[in-house]
């Protein structure tokens, strides 16, 4: 029996159901580190990495570039009839998802569901496709991680969405979320996300970002208002990113989500989506960011994808680099694992991957990746010396005087009669190096 | 009569006072544009501009980089005796601070006295200094914009002050914060700045971001209730920079600083001092944070430099590109002004730059650079069109729907509902180009 | 009488010619600084500037980007017939070209004409629309800059053109260069260029740069042999750019592709395209490449845009910063100026710029760019001190052992014993603020 | 009996000489992947890393920063006298390196032995402590890789060394490269390396490019006819940086010194030094540089560093990252190995690592970094499918009418008729994510 879905059509003939063969084999559609059911700690991979499908990457996408066309022909998209093209579509979504062994998916409304003339007709289709998507769910075993609405693309959205400076756009942006919301709540996501791809500028000349954000936060407390009415119980979450393609995002980065959360008393509802490109674009590493969102309290998801540390722009890679996915990883560990967020391959096979075949190895890389950066930071976090390390290193605070400062006992004035009558302190080593020569030992010996 | 300053020596002879002689001039020591007493609305250019000379970058630092040695020899730093040196340095200062003319300066407290064996020798040294500093205040009528203390060049604070993993660290950073906010409450300075040169880490491998944030805060909030306790009415000011010396400063950029500041309660005591240079390493223009210091109530001061768009370090060249100047200057206008901040000038001639008037040709290029964009920031802030096409673009917020929607009264729903029976909104051109245009009307006629 | 083209249909109603209104007009149809008469030295401003219109971002490109659609619709793109859209574009462009009142305009194959279903169709289409752009060319008096042929936006392209790893591909090409040089021909352009968008690669680990940079050297010459026999007497360009949308390509910047020109011994027939922004996005300054393509004999011909100095990408904005177009064209001066080159707008107007008449705007504001841009570096380069200064600096080998040393007389050991003696050279200060100065002054007071 | 050198004292009392230990080892003064005897192929591991220790980085710098002062402080750095601290320096060099197993050093004059107050004094001080350290060489059997001049941290430099605009400056730097290269010379260097660190330019408003190349260009070819005259049998090396100190150094990169070398038939000579920092400062990848050398046979010795991606200047860290040492060794294996040249540690420890040992761990971590990357270079390049696969995606051009065009035998009309009746190419898949999956299973599977 097939523990794969085929729908009125196998679209990917020819490759059956990805499994675990091990290291060495030469087989390139196997995973060679990722095997599922393996128990790393008191979880399973499965449960720890709890891996997602982009749905606009994989299946939507077409391979095209601000310098040249679609290369990607997919034969779920030759149907003239936008619905029954969409149609087709879930199945082979459905058919890649479970080949390809992953047990979540992540979706736009619109790359479910073609727009309609009109809001109520957008809404239908919408409703109808996810309605179609429930049933493979159900048939399947796939779950939603998390669902979103694609408000950058339409060109009522050139000035942004939420803060556009023109209102008579905002209206359409919330009929589209709340419908995205509907969706969501429909299929079970466990997460709702924004990523306000046009909410920046593109000039300061005629942007009033004082007045913008504030509309970003009514747009957002109006849309978690309407979310819970309507039985969402999952976490909303802003996906940060600095430029692209406006000049500059809002969103900039873990640091600003977290503080915009914070500072607006979000935090019951909102939680963070860190993208690996993301990070790095703003200047960062991915460590860096899932850092900042874990230590605020609000590491809800990852998008796992990677970026080109000498190009600009978003290329939207799979991961393969597995010193970021260990990383990562070790981040996501300590946080505790994750609860309703998960690794959703927010990733583009290359332009000129042009085989059907290519999907599978992009995911199989990203999956594989992802899978030994897990057994290296599970073994670093509870091996290796680094946390011990870490946490020595500020033992002196964990008593005495050093206590009272970090409980805000000690004033100016006490700290500086400490000084007085102290000895030069000693400047005690970083040992970067020794850290280093560690984690390498743990990524290069398991 | 001389209307400068000399002291024992004079350190700068054959420069007399820089005056203002028109755009015509040939004599590279006159300003051009600076024109001190020229009124621009209702304040004299003087009153706007507040410049004020950077004791370190002018007085102490001998142009030596990673990869050479000093190249500025300065007359008033060749007695053996550090304090007397230190002495001459104070003369030499205000003779230069006379002479090019610039009502404010400011310091780290190393700049102006040495370090002494003790505690008490140090805090005893920087008072004696700042004793005869404000002696040349009152004979010249300087004043001192703000003071700071230096807590990143001693090797004790190569792991940072006071987010230093060692507590015994943080005593001698408190000791030196207690002294320079009390020089600053002797020389009247009207602000007291932080830069935390190392507040952040190397790796992350050894690193508690989260406790050493906290211990940021709880250090600045200790220096400010002592500030406060002494008496110091000034403001404290954050200066945002986010990397260099470390891999990543906790005071990334304005957006971060002014998060911290608001989600820690502190905007009642504290505002930003935005440095060009550090908006561009973290990826900003300096009229972005500009414009989110301000757009947060937080515009404290500027430190007026430039970076090199190609060179990814602190250049901290002197400014004289006139697009970021009058950028800043229309943030600085529209935000009304400076009250306790100034410009001043962090930046340093070239290390090649080894003329003793190139001090001096520096500085009158850094005010005319500011001078001009000033008056060309005036203009457009009174007189084009920019102001009044930002704010009506805007326009759709302020009756109505829009109102509604701004003060939070309008639902998800209920916007999905306008949206339903309206027809595709317009998209209203950004019509960036037309204003670049009306940009370079402003900068090129006066 | 009109003294513009109007074809069968009026494609910009309500915008006449664009005239030169003087600097304090309101009047934002009209050019400020632009004004084509005036003489600068022995030319007028048309003669040293030379504008030309980029066919392809101008009357082509709808302003989609990676993560939205199009925004501009044009009336002359309505036509289901491709040869028939191709042809009211023609007089589209002939009319903007006329209104905007600039001599030139340049154009890949695909944007004249729609590729056919064979070669053969393909070159009829192109020489169709050649013959009737010709036509329109003596109704007008517009010339050819350069021409040039698309070898990056079809699929077949994907893994490049002349450096594709499948010999099939590369006949491809060569039949397109072939055809765009005879159309080139045919229009009497003084260019050819070669952009080679996907002449690099996406990664080495598939890559042998090696065979594929002698492969593009292979096509080169070939083309440049047929283009010689068939009597383009013109000069072939090559446009430098580093990256994207691969991440390396090998016509990485301006010393690169000099390098590329004289070590294969291609002087006679090649120069260099520049591009700011692709200098830029190779780290350099728009000034930089344009030096080094001057310091060669090799600088042919600008692409006129500006890119932003905190986005990694291409944006292809208008030249707006006076700063860069004023260095520019003192190269471009120095060098004697343009002869067959010219100042293409290789620029874009922002994707939210959809007002027809922001494609006025923003041509008027980068002809007025580079108008401002010519009289102060008209003024600096004749009037300043500043060539004087730079050339005195190297008086030292303009005679004595310095010349001796610059014909390559003297040997290490003669140079070493000339030390023996020598007393410590003075260190001669740069005096890059003084000279800054001299800059601003020339670029404020004209 | 010790294996390793002792002088006058031991100054890293407590530390013996690493040895390999094991993957599995807990002892952070062993190697684990270093096996100085293992034969990878035909040659051990010692043989094909020739590592090499950077006398300038382990035995001089004190750890300081543009921000702060050192903090390394070296017992054999205590003697007032500057000749007799440099001998306890060469002592103390020799005792690590033969302590950490290296067979190779480099150094620059001013490293070795202090400049004297004439030239005269200078060569002798120089060819004093050469005389020393070719003792301690015939001692250990360490062996110099590489000699260079330090012409950049002398004042006199500030402007250039060799593009100094001051002529008087140049016969300064020829008596120090003469003097270097004696040096090398008595040594047995293999290699003299000139890096440019002030070969370049602060500004173009003062800087005549052309000649200042032209200067570069005399000065290296008196060097080298100086060496060859007093018989120097090595290579010449020129190491690229693109900036930093300078805003542009003339070797920009790779590519531009391969240009530069073969333009001005240097090849004979000159060979190029790679280092990983430099080239990712360029906005490339180090295996890019190091292919591109490899490609034009000018690859000769590599400096083994790396750089952090988010910070925009010269981090100069020692190696950790082993997708960067893996892809490397690909290179340089493929190139045949190194003849002459070796991996020369330019890396610095952090300025806080502040323990004896941390010099220790720092090129344990080096030197493992590479031995795993050689490791891993060699299976893939003798194992795995990548060498086969990327040569058969040129199969096209080894026969028929692709290897005509590679032999320059098709024009471009020739290859236009093939395109004329062909069918339209197959677009085949680059398969990238494929290969990084083979990639990253030799990576983690050895």
């Amino acid at each position: 029996m097939k523990d794969y879905f085929i729908g009125n059509k196998e679209y990917f003939p020819g490759i059956g159901k990805i499994a675990y063969e091990g290291a060495g084999t030469d087989n390139p559609l196997a995973f060679r580190f990722y095997d599922p059911d393996k128990k790393i700690g008191n979880k399973t991979m499965r449960e720890h990495l709890r891996f997602s499908i982009a749905y606009w990457h994989s299946f939507c996408a077409g391979g095209n570039d601000p310098f040249g066309a679609d290369t990607h022909h997919f034969p779920w998209a030759v149907k003239a009839d936008p619905m029954e093209a969409a149609k087709d579509k879930v199945d082979a979504a459905f058919e890649f998802i479970t080949k390809i062994d992953a047990p979540f998916y992540c979706f736009h409304d619109r790359d479910l569901a073609p727009e309609g003339k009109s809001i109520a007709e957008s809404e239908k289709n919408l409703m109808e496709l996810a309605g179609m998507a429930k049933e493979r769910q159900e048939a399947t075993g796939v779950k939603l991680l998390w669902g979103t609405a694609n408000l950058f693309n339409h060109p009522r959205f050139m000035n942004g969405a939420a803060t556009n400076p023109n209102f008579d756009v905002i209206p359409f942006a919330a009929a589209q979320v709340k419908a995205a919301i509907d969706a969501t709540i429909l299929l079970g996501g466990g997460g709702y996300v924004f990523w306000g791809g046009r909410e920046g500028y593109m000039s300061l000349l005629n942007t009033d970002m004082k007045r913008e954000k504030e509309h970003l936060l009514r747009f957002l407390t109006a849309a978690r208002d309407y979310g819970r009415k309507a039985g969402f119980k999952g976490t909303f979450m802003i996906e940060p990113k600095p430029m692209e393609p406006t000049k500059h995002q809002y969103d900039y980065d873990a640091e600003t989500v977290a503080a915009f959360i914070k500072t607006n008393g979000l935090e019951k509802d909102f939680a963070i989506n860190i993208e690996n490109n993301h990070a790095t674009l703003a200047g960062h590493t991915f460590w860096h960011d899932l850092q900042v969102a874990a230590d605020n309290g609000l590491l809800g998801s990852v998008d796992a994808n990677q970026g080109d540390y000498q190009n600009g722009w978003d290329t939207d890679q799979f991961p393969s680099n597995v010193y970021e996915t260990a990383r990562a990883m070790m981040v996501i560990l300590e946080n505790g694992g994750f609860t309703y967020g998960g690794l959703n391959f927010d990733a583009k096979r290359r332009r000129n991957s042009t085989d059907p075949a290519d999907l599978f190895y992009a995911h199989i890389g990203g999956m594989d990746a992802f899978a030994l950066g897990l057994e290296i930071a599970y073994n670093i976090n509870t091996k290796s010396e680094l946390p011990k390390r870490k946490s020595t290193r500020y033992a002196s605070f964990d008593s005495g005087k050093g206590a009272e400062f970090e409980a805000g006992k000690l004033s100016l004035e006490e700290l500086r009669n400490i000084a007085l009558d102290a000895r030069e302190p000693e400047t005690i080593s970083g040992n970067q190096e020794l850290l280093e020569n560690i984690l390498n030992r743990y990524m290069f010996v398991r």
